[in-house]
This record gives C-alpha cells, structure tokens and sequence, in this order.
C-alpha cells in the first residue's frame, strides 16, 4: 500500500464476533498494508487483494482456498470527455466490516435467504492534480465475490461520461465455458457454445466456466439499475474484460456523482450444484421497495400463444386471429376446468396489423381488437377465478410504449389483469427511443437506457398492483428482490425456437440454462408442449417427462403449460403433473447436476409439504441415483413418478413414451430414475 | 437475384478483352442473376457472390479455385438514430467492369505497380418504405478481394450517424492466426499472440491467418479516411465481425451521404510469401493527390533517441537532457562521416519538463530549450550534407497540436527539417480534442477523429515539403500512395521495448511482424542495435546479424541507425553493412517464409544494379538455401554476407559472433545461409 495510513472501520455484528476465522480475517486486513487492502469470506476460504503497481494501476484479485482463481486483474474507467480513472492511484484508505443477516423472499426459489459476508471498501485517490477518488466496494462470500465501484461527488467528477469499464476477470486457469454471444442481433437468443474458456470471444453473461481443476465460476452482474449492462470480452488467453453495451449518445453510461455501479460478480463453487444455489445475485440487490406484494400469487397460466408459434393462428386480425372472445373463452374455460389461475392472450390488442417488428408505434395497449371482448372476458373469467394475463408488445418502441404507461396498467388491473408480459421484439441495438425534441435514438436491450425504460416500467405497474413478465428483456440482474413485481423474464432460446425452424433447442439446452441464464433469475421459457410438436408437426427434441421435469428444473413464479388445450387433453395422465406443480417454493436443493449432461433438482412447496424433482438428461441416457435426503426423516411420502417409458428417445417416434407409478418412499432412500436420451423425470413427494 | 432488371456495364481493357479468362467470368456474372450477383478475378481463381436471404439480409461469400473462402457473411450497419441497414434488401442492379493499369510508387518496395482486378458493383435497395440505397463495390483480384461500401446521397439517408458495421468475414476454416488484441490500452504496441483462429478474441489488423489447408489470408483494410478503424470480433467458431472503434460523440462515424466507406480487405495466397508481395493495400488507396514529391529523399538517419530508452539521457530539460547543441553536434558529425542523412532530436522543443504523457499542452512545436540551438545547428547540419529530422510529440493532445500546425512545419522547413516524427503517448482512447466551444474529448487512435486529424498534419506537412513519419500512429492503410509525404509509422512493438524490462521483443518477433503489421505499410522500427544491449546492460534476444538483416526485412523509407554511436565504433566491420543497404528499392522478393519462424527478402536498390537479401529466423537455428534467381543473369555480383559467426546464439555472450565474407556469385546459384538461433544474415549483392 501507498500513501496515507488506512483507516479500517470494523463494524462486526454478534455472530461475527463469535467466528474466530473472521476475527483473524480482519486483523490481516488491517495490517496487511504492505502488500495492499485485503480481506477474506466468513470461513476464510476467499481471499480478495486489491493492489496499486508502479504506475499506481489498482489491481484486485481473488483467491480460492489459498489457490489463485483470479490472478492481478485491472479496475478503472475510459471516459468520453475527461482522462481516464485507470493510473496515478494510491489507496488512501480500507474499511473492513462483516454481515450476518437473514431476510424473507415474499415468492422464489428459498423462502428464507442468508447473507453472510465480509465487506472491504477500498479507496483510491489519484495523485495528480485532478486528485480523483473511486472507491471499490468487496462483498466476499464464502461462495463468491461481488464488488462495485461507487464514485463520490467531487469537484472534478461531476458527471461520469463512461466509455467504458476497465474492469478484468483474469481466471488463473483455463477451463470450459457455456456461454453466449454479447454484441449479436438476436437478443440474447441462442443456441449455448461449449469451449474452452481460452476459446470464448465476446460472451453475454451469466458465463459459467468449469476450471481446469473442477472449479466452477460464473460471471455476472447485480443490481443493474441507471448503468449499461456488461458482456464480457476475451482479452487473450484466459484473461476478460468487462465491456459495456453501447449507448446511442456517445457514452455508454452518464451518472452524475454520486453513483454506484452494479455489482460485478463471481460465484464459485467446487461443483455446478454450489453455483445454483448461491445466493450471491439477491444479496447483492437492495430489499423490498415495493412492501406488501402479497397481491402478486405465484401461479401458472396457460394461454392464446403456442398456436400462433405453429402458425395456426395470427396475432393480426383476420380470419386465423387468435385473440377472439370465442377462442379466449375456451382458455378461460380450460384454465378453469384444470386450475390455472391465468390466461395469456396475445395479439388482443390494435396495432399488430402492420409490420411491428422493430416498430410498435401502433401498439394501443388500452384498445382491444374489435373481436376480442375485453369487458365481457374479464367479468367471465373473475367469475370462474380466473385472471387474463395482459401482453404489451412494444415492438421495440420503447418511447411509444412509456406514454401510455399509465393507461395501459389502469386498464389492465380494471380487468382484474395481475401480470402483464411486455415484448420488445426488435433487433438488439434497436430499441426505438424518441427524445422530447422529436431526436430518434437506437438504444441496446442491456444499455443505460433500457435500464431506465425497464424500471419505470415494472414501478409503474406496481402503482396498479400488476406484475411484469419481461419478454425481449433487459438482463435479469436479481432486481425481483427490490421489485417483486418484476417476476420472470425471457432473455434466452425459448420454447417458441421448437414450434420455429430448424434448428430447435438440443437435448443438452436445459442442463446448460440452468447454470447459466437461470443464475440471473426466473425464466418464462413456457414447457409443458406435451404434443412434442412444432411447426407443421416437426419433433422437438424431448421426450413427454422431460416437458414435465421442466416446471421444477426451470424456475419461474409464472410458469406456462405452453400446449394447446387440445393437445392436453390427450395426455391427461401426464398433465397431471402440471397441474400438481405448484410455481412458488420454500426450499431448493440441487440433488445432481453436471453442466450439459444433466441437472435433477429437488424443491419444496410453499404452500404444503410436499416436495418436487425435476431431472433432464441431454442426448445421453443416464439412471441416476437421487438420494432423498431432503425429505423430512420425521415424514412419510408418496412419490408420483413420472418417467421417461420404455424404448422413450427424442429422436424416435417412442419420445412420447412415458411411465408413470406411485410408491412409498421415506428420506434416506435412493430413488433410481433412469433418463431416455433426450429424457427427463419429474416426480411429486406428496407428504403424508 | 431479386428485384429488377441487372445493369451490367462491361469497360474492358485491352488486355482484358485479349484474356478468355476474364471475357468468361464477365458473362458469368451477367447470367447468375437467379443466384445473386458474382464476380470472378482476371484469372478465375477468386469469386465473390452477393445474395439476399428469405429477410432480405445482404450477404457475400468468396471461393477460391471452387473451395469456399469465406462462407456467407453479413453486409450492413447499425444507425444510433435510424432502424439499421441489414435486412429488408434486394439487389436492384449489378454491375461488372474490369480493370488493367500500371502505376509508379514515388518510393516504396517496388517502383511498377499493376493494378488489374475485376469490379463488383451492387445496388441493394430496401424494399420498406424507407427504400434506402446502399451499394457494395468489391474488387477482385487473382490474390485477394477488397471491398468498400458505397452510400449515396439519398432522401432517407443524409447523415449516416453509425453506431456499428455489420460486415462479417466468416471463414470457412479454422487456422492458425497472428493477432494482436483491439481495443486495448497500449496503442497495439503488443507481442503478437499465435493461436487457432478459433481461439481469437478482439483482434486489431492486420491480422493473418494460415488455414488448415495452407491457405494464407490477410484481413485488413484500405483508404481509412474520415472513418473510424474496424477490428475484428470474432462471434463464434470461426466468423469474424468488424467492429468500429469508437467515437466520443456517439456514432463510432457520422459522414453525410455520399461517402465511402474504407476498403475491407482480403489477401489471399497459398503461402506467406504472397500476402508479403501483393499491391492490393496500395492498389485501392486513390492515386497522389501531392504532385511531385521529389522534396522527399528515402534515407538513413540516427539520432538522440536510444540513449534516453537507455536512461543515459533524458527527454526532459536538465544535466541528462538529450538535445542539447553539443550532443546534437556530435551527432550531425557521426552522420555526415557515415553517410547519413538524418539525425533526428527527440526532446529539442518545449513542453517535455512537466508529465507529458497524456497531457501535452505545453509542448511549443517552434521553440527549442535553452540548450538547444536550432539555428546553430541546423545551419552547422546543412553545411555538412545533413538535415535535421523533427519530432513533434503531442502526448495525445490533438488540438493544441492542431492549432500549431502551420507555424510547427514553417518552423521545420526554414530550418531544413524534411522530416518530422510525430508521436501520440497516451493510452488507446486518450487522445484529447478539445472543441471550440471548449468541450473536452476523449477520443481513440484509430477513430474517425484520428483519421481526419493526422490527414490535417500531413497535408499541412506537404505544403511545406515536410514528410510524415507517425509514432503511435493511426494504423497504416496505404495512404502513402495518396499522400506520398506520409513515409512511415511506428503501431507495434517497436526497438524501445528491447531497451525497457520485460519482456523483449522475442526471436519470433520480425518473421511475424513482416505478415501482420507491415502489410498495413512501412514501419519505423528502428533497427540496428549492435550492442545488443538494453538499459542497464539486459541483452537483446537477437544477433548482429539479424539486426542488420532488419534493413532490409522490415520496409522503411526513412530507415534509422538506433544504436549510440559509440556502440557504431565498436563494430565497425558489421556498421558498413547499415552504411550501405539503401532505403529505397525498385524490386522486392519474398524468397523464403514461414510465418513465426522466418523470412528472408530479396530488394533491389532503386538506385543501382545492386541487391540486398535480408533472413531472420526464430529462436531455432536454421539454414536457408536461398536460390539466387531474382539477380539479373547478365550480370556477375560479388555478395557481401554477413551472417551469424561461429557459436552464434541470442541467448549466450556469442550473440555479438558476425562472420563476414565476399564472394563471387550469380543468378541461378544457391546460396547456403545459416542463421543462429535468434539469429540472421544480410546480403549486398554488389553488380559487376
């Protein structure tokens, strides 16, 4: 360390009085001045070290267990008007403290989430005459790191123009990597490359990166809020560099001081179960501003959708419209009939007759199409309990869409609408931004401005009590926990790639989302397409198990049964499932998983005490041997098991095939659940 | 082909109408309209094909001899204030035309340079309301393709403000690939990386690479003017994606209609020796726009440059200051005994004393320090036959450079300065700009701004008879043809880093260097460190040999003599050879290559009868058998070698071991050239 003595305030609650390992931490923080500001997780296991070079760079870096993970990696900002925040630092002080604490989430995956960390708040401060200051913000983990920069007001750092970030992640190991493109068209819309991490050049995140000594890591990024979203560029060997999305007015990102950015994070985890269940991305979001959501009921839908994907009806009016009053009626009916709590409807509104895509200017989202009864189908549906779910399709126009705002959430929660799915289907870095003086902007999915766009969005609804399932979207960053109205989101290759052309999802895409786009929340991926078919009959690469694993393995507080109401009724032995499953749960655990093979996770109900498996296999057949110790020994339990039936293969006409049994079972016990290729197995612990 | 009628316009040469070849290609491309619009080269070996896809995305592809080059890769640009120009597209007309002409090069590595090459032009015009009109004219050559875009003056499009190209380069092989990183801090002043092509991330150009079946291909481009550089982003696999650096107001580019883009090149050959010798970077640079530039005199200097590298002396004012009168004395003395005609002071003017790098506000371009006396000693140089060579470093400070401009080369020329190196020191987008209104900019070498900027210096420079020799330079992209006083640039890792710690430059370094950074054009690399010794005594991981072997492997019209002239007196038998090789050449042959291992070129004195044959290997030891059939058969030559001496090796005290010796040789005969590890020979063959 350089420059002036460092003052260490230690701030430690009870708990972390009682931890010797903490107590030992913090006294090396404080007197490891020499070698720079450092400090280490709860049980010591992780290590951050911020350093200054000669040139008076600021370097952190990151150590696992004693072992590097991320060796000198550089921190810092270009700026588009002013020298960069990069050299002349010395670190004029360090502040060490420790956190316990536990917090409720009001829907999720736990019910009850700890946050267990050391915090170590480095300040630098150049030494030339601008005399700059930027402070860098550790949260340690015993499971992963997170820090952000937060730039103070002063008098030569008023507005932060950034180019740029300079932020680096220099893994000290090669490895493999799921990852995919940053920078490309198609919002975030793609098949997940597997290769080594010295291969990956530009890559969205979540990336997740299995090291060469089993390792696992995955990037990513908390609390994007105001701020430009990162992807992460390979420099050259193992060594990346936080790039930010571009913004349309020169700057990626312009904040007035003060300001914090979002948290850059790293979750670690000797196995790919650990990297799920980190807690890492809700600890680092701010709480509830939103207080009682109670109004939001987790709850799953089904909806006027996969017809259109299969092109047997159309979002514009017409002959082939599927949102008439008729057809939504008959979904109300379904919904009712089978439990559903709600109904999607797309294409219910004026403005999808013309050419929309990248341009939604005719989007009314308080007109409905002359043949859709919005009056009439909401009082029908209240009467049967239940809810249309609204669908705001901006086409990317984001302006357009921010007018009528308050319009359109008023109209919708006087129809007893509880969730509304926005979409902004336009080519990535086409998002339609109007300025008061008439200036059209382009704006990026990830960018400042759609993070701006998007919060207003999801606060306005919460004015009328309606809930945002984000189609198209900005990166989920664990902003549920701040708004919990805000519930699920896409941002991934859906189910809609299976109704589409080739190619459709692969059998390995559900064990790679799991450890990669589901790291940054609930996902609307839509399962439950029973029929196996897309467009003009065309097989999906599943078998009928695999479809019902994937309400348990895919998590979202909204969850679809995507089929159509027909294609139910000839599976009703399997629909079964779907219907039991319920959208909300107080417990998770991770029973096995290795990334592209296979992930089986269990996960208990909040309403009761039952418990849920889902496991999916990829193109490989598999028994696996699922240890039930997360059931209650003090419990008896009926397992239903729904399992991939015999000769079942997803590239057979047996991908239907599906077994399904009953038996008792206690915890303690091995479940024995063999996988088809391409197969899955869900099952229901129905506590007794 | 969709859309209306082709318009094809033949304009054959002579000798193109005498080549069936050609005639034969030109009625393909008039026919293929069904499958889009294509072109082949004069002798058929390379073919371009532009389609459109079912969204009316643009699309070319390249083979060559039949096998696919390049797969189909995307054409267009992404607007910060309109939707982008991507898809929506047909080919409304297509024309053909072919082209033969010769050209001289003032100086350079050839004087005859011939252009012949087929052109491509294709209208694309959208088929929305907005009907925007964007043209690709390619030109194809026998050893690669170059391609521009073309955007005409146009009701919807009158300021293209671009955020992004979209220009893909989807190879349809992996490789190896030579790269340095884009976007990087150090003004591409990097150690080339060797990697699978599959492995690249963000690369600047020239970046080369070898195929898996031989195949050798150069990406870079041509005529970057009034336009931002392009790197290439590799997605995925082996698909590449130019990516603009950026702009501080936004656009990466904002050019009203009509423009031109920068070529996009490609050069193709089956081997390393052919990427060295094609005229394609040249060739699509417009003609000079200068006139007579016989005020430019290709030439040797030396200087007060290494000894500040060395620490011995000092850029700033002071005891160790460099450019003081009697120094500088001392120098024009060295220079007139040894036949020199430059010697360059680093360090002269004003400005040095505060912290320059990134801040040169103080630098005056027309006023020495105290201790320097210009007029002495320009006069005291031009009475022994020697010109001063000035050096105008601006630590990044574009503007108040700008603002000298015109009093900085008045300055030179009265003082018989026919040369002035220019220098950027600041990092990669640090470049500062300052606007009339005084609003600060950030800006990045290679941007739109740095184009503009440096055409502003040299065209200055011109009215003044100066020559242009650019240190952390915008890269070279053949404007030497247009501007025939821009002579040289620095933009890689140049003799400095064998001074500095580590690393050095390593053995691979040159046999690289020559297939990457100069085939972008003329580098001033500053060979000729004798001593082999860098600050404090650190050796240099060469010979002797090999550092005279620079003279003619790394192309220069100003060529300098780095090394302390002390260290000249000390090796005065191996000095004659830097004495006598030329800095001007009216032939040049690529003799034998592998990239990264070695090169020896063949050079013929533009002035003389007499050749010059430089060879430099890698760290592994290697005799060439060099086939002496570039000599003129009518002639006898005596060949001056000087080649590595007995035990030679760059890693032990025998780096300094030189062996000299004559001998009578002619054309047809094999000359046996053993290099050392790390090391090299050099050749004069002196016509009889």
């Amino acid at each position: 360390m350089r420059g002036t003595l460092a003052l260490t305030a230690l701030t430690l609650p009870l708990l972390a009085l009682a931890s010797p390992t903490l107590a030992q931490d913090v006294a090396q923080a404080t007197t490891a001045k020499a070698g720079g500001a450092t400090a280490a997780s709860p049980d010591g296991s992780i290590r951050v070290t911020v350093t200054t070079d000669g040139d008076g760079r600021p370097y952190y870096s990151v150590t696992r267990n004693g072992k590097p993970l991320i060796e000198p990696s550089r921190l810092g900002f270009l700026l588009t008007d002013a020298p960069k925040l990069e050299r002349g630092f010395a670190i004029e002080s360090q502040q060490t403290s420790s956190a316990d604490s536990t917090w409720e989430q009001p829907w999720g995956e736990w019910k009850t989430i700890r946050d267990r960390h050391t915090q170590l708040r480095v300040r630098l401060k150049e030494g030339t005459a601008m005399a700059r200051v930027m402070d860098v913000v550790f949260r340690i983990f015993d499971d992963g790191v997170g820090f952000r920069y937060e730039l103070p007001d002063q008098p030569n750092l008023k507005t932060a123009n950034i180019a740029d970030e300079l932020t680096e992640f220099a893994l000290a190991q090669d490895g493999t990597a799921w990852w995919i493109p940053g920078a490309e068209w198609n919002r975030d819309e793609y098949i997940y490359n597997t290769t080594k991490l010295s291969a990956v050049p530009l890559a969205h995140t979540p990336m997740t990166v299995k090291l060469a000594d089993g390792t696992h890591v995955s990037f990513h990024e908390a609390a994007l809020v105001d701020y430009s979203g990162m992807w992460l560029q390979r420099i050259e060997g193992t060594k990346l560099k936080a790039v930010l999305q571009p913004g349309a007015k020169g700057p990626k990102v312009i904040r007035g001081t003060p300001f914090t950015t979002p948290w850059r994070t790293m979750v670690v985890s000797p196995d790919a179960a650990g990297i799920y269940q980190s807690h890492i991305m809700l600890n680092l979001n701010e709480p509830n501003k939103l207080g009682d959501v109670s109004w939001f009921k987790p709850s799953k839908y089904v909806g006027v959708w996969w017809e259109m994907h299969l092109d047997k009806a159309s979002w514009s009016t017409g002959p082939k419209h599927g949102a008439n009053t008729a057809n939504v009626k008959r979904y109300i009916d379904f919904a009712a009939k089978h439990g559903f709590r709600g109904v999607l409807v797309e294409g219910w509104n004026v403005g999808w007759d013309g050419n929309w895509f990248g341009n939604g200017n005719d989007f009314d989202f308080a007109k409905p199409t002359p043949d859709f009864d919005m009056d009439a189908l909401s009082a029908y549906a209240a009467k049967k309990g239940v809810h249309l779910i609204g669908h705001h399709e901006t086409g990317g126009s984001t302006t357009h869409y921010e007018k009528q705002l308050d319009t359109a959430f008023a109209y919708a929660a006087k129809h007893g609408i509880e969730v509304v799915k926005t979409g902004y289907v336009t080519d990535a870095g086409q998002l339609e931004r109007v300025e008061a003086d008439g200036t059209q902007l382009r704006e990026w999915h990830d960018g400042q401005y759609a993070s701006n766009h998007h919060l207003q969005v999801v606060q306005t609804a919460a004015k009328y009590k309606v809930a945002i399932n984000t189609h198209e979207p900005i990166k989920d960053t664990g902003l549920r926990r701040t708004y919990p109205n805000w519930v699920s989101r896409e941002g991934a290759r859906g189910m809609e790639y299976n109704a589409w052309g080739e190619p459709k999802n692969p059998p390995e895409h559900e064990s790679i989302m799991v450890f990669t786009r589901l790291l940054a929340g609930p996902m609307d991926f839509t399962p439950g397409v029973l029929s196996l078919e897309g467009k003009g009959g065309t097989p999906i690469l599943s078998t009928i198990a695999k479809q019902l694993a994937l309400y348990v393995v895919y998590y979202s507080p909204v969850q679809m049964a995507a089929d159509l109401p027909e294609n139910y009724d000839k599976y009703p032995a399997a629909f079964q499932f779907i219907k039991d499953v319920p959208a909300d749960w107080s417990d998770t655990r991770v029973v096995s998983a290795e990334i592209g093979d296979h992930v089986a996770i269990a996960r208990k109900d909040r309403g009761s005490e039952n418990w849920y498996l889902g496991a999916v296999t990829d193109e490989t057949a598999r028994t696996l041997q699922v240890k039930l110790d997360f059931l209650d020994p003090a419990k008896r339990y009926t397992a239903q098991i729904y399992r991939d039936g015999e000769g079942a293969d997803y590239r057979t006409d047996k991908r239907h095939a599906i077994a399904i049994e009953s038996r008792a079972v206690k915890a303690g016990e091995t479940l024995s659940l063999p996988l088809a290729p391409g197969g899955g197995a869900a099952v229901r612990f129905v506590a007794k």
